[in-house]
């Protein structure tokens, strides 16, 4: 039932009659709220902007991304309670199709993104991707991965989502720019680097950071009304941390549920003068 | 003539036997000077901080890389000059076996590197990798191969030479410690980065700065004598800035020359304290 109603959405946004459909009954509703997407949905973080968007909101409509729809029991609970307002949509950051794909179904359905989330982010893979502990320890492999995974994907989910960014959405409120949020980390910064290691993720981390800035001083010089910007959530109880919390003190371990809506009034009070930022969960800006 | 001197120097390079000669030859000497490795010496500034090591001094060894030895006219050259003291090594940053072939060829022959300077990298190579004008043109695998050349390579050449990085060396008077300098550039910081573009290229060097500073902060604690840097040569008349030299002002363009003079002042001046910084060819921090 679960499943066969997820399939239903991707069969719908495959068949163009049934799309053209769609687009019709969406363009014609006049209270939308605003478009979301949220890439990287299936769990931790990512889900958890996708369920505050739905509760917060009674008209604001959320695209929630993953690699495996079917295995992503928590969105499609999620589909049960919030039919109308939710679409799931299969997107593996290391495939690029698969990013044109959802950029064109979003296009057909909605016509336009709100405001767009990067919220994956791998830092370790059984047997693939270890967080190094010692030069000694770096391969090449894990390299590429996480720079592939957490820098390019989302820099291509930018690129593809682009013509679609427009003002609007938020809550409360609307917002006075389309907002491109990546989920960064406070590791990514070079110049708060004091403890070394994870060689792979921080240089993938930094990396973003770079391009979501390089992104923003083309948005910034064209006055698009696009604002980008990079968010450290602090450390969130989930999979990601899990492996390294035993050293975390458990006021500084936070639920997903408190940082995502730390980083959802940032997102939902943002300005163009924060365009190219890059904002840890309490709105204090991180260095470079 | 100059290719079979060429060939004798591999050749003696993969030899067992030979090799030990040239390590007992070598070791027995009194006053060898230090032990340089150029990564990236086949031309432009590489190339240049070949020729100013074996000029400024009359006992230093160089070790000059590249990824083809027999097309290197120039170290050809500097060969017949400079028989004793110059040994070319093939190595590719993008074949990780090449980098370890040269690490075991260095280490039998000299037991020692000195001082280590990656001083190769890409930014467009015809029909191949374009410097990017707008996220538009940004594609996964100009991103990629920036990353894995200009990032990935020099940080598993550091992997690689780091047993062998011993203090001494340095012109005139010794340098406190071994250095590693790796040829970065201002456009990859990315609080510098007001224009925007080159998104391959600055992602892959704000990464490079990333895993310099990784590298940096375990030396440090080891408290082994090595001090890692990064450079940024300013604009210099090479083949890599010829495409974009239309706009530069006579007087920001340096000669290969005037540059490297300035890079190796500093890294001749070098101390624990400059450990993990990024300098500007005038001894100028560069933020990151
Ligand atoms: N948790 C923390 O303490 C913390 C701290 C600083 C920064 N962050 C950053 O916050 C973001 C979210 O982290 P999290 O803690 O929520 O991590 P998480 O619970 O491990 O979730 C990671 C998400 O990324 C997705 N993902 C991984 N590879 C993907 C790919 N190739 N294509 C599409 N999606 C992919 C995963 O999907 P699958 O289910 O398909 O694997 C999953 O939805 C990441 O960017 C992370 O670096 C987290
Ligand atoms: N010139 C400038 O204005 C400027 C400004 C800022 C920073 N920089 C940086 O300074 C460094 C030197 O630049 P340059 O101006 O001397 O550039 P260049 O004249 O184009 O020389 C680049 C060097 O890198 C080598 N190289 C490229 N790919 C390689 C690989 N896979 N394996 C091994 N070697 C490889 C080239 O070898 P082949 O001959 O085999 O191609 C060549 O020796 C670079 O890191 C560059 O980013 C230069």
């Amino acid at each position: 039932m679960h499943m066969s109603s997820t399939q239903h959405t991707f069969m719908a946004s495959h068949s163009p009659r049934v799309l053209s459909l769609t687009r019709r009954a969406f363009s014609s509703s006049s209270s939308l709220g605003g478009v979301s997407m949220i890439q990287g949905a299936s769990r931790g973080i990512g889900f958890e902007f996708v369920r505050q968007l739905l509760e917060n909101d009674d008209k604001g409509h959320v695209i929630a991304t993953c690699r495996n729809p079917s295995a992503s029991t928590g969105l499609i609970h999620l589909k049960d309670k919030f039919r109308d307002r939710l679409r799931i949509m299969p997107l593996d950051l290391t495939v690029e199709s698969s990013i044109e794909a959802s950029a064109l179904s979003i296009k057909e359905t909605y016509g336009r993104l709100n405001l767009l989330i990067n919220a994956s982010g791998i830092l370790s893979i059984p047997d693939v991707l270890h967080p190094e502990t010692t030069l000694n320890k770096v391969e090449k492999s894990s390299l590429m991965l996480a720079y592939e995974t957490n820098a390019v994907g989302p820099i291509l989910v930018i690129k593809h989502m682009w013509p679609l960014l427009k003002i609007g959405g938020g809550h409360g409120t609307e917002r006075s720019a389309a907002v491109v949020a990546s989920l960064s980390a406070r590791v990514g910064s070079i110049g708060d680097n004091h403890l070394g290691g994870w060689h792979s993720y921080r240089a993938s981390k930094a990396a973003l950071n770079q391009l979501s800035k390089t992104v923003s001083v083309e948005f910034g010089r064209k006055k698009d009304p696009i604002v980008c910007i990079l968010l450290h959530p602090g450390t969130v109880d989930t999979d990601l941390s899990k492996p390294f919390q035993k050293n975390v003190p458990p006021e500084k371990l936070f639920s997903k549920e408190f940082s995502v809506q730390k980083l959802l009034s940032i997102i939902n009070n943002v300005n163009s003068h924060d365009n190219g930022k890059f904002f840890a969960w309490d709105g204090q800006e991180i260095p470079w």
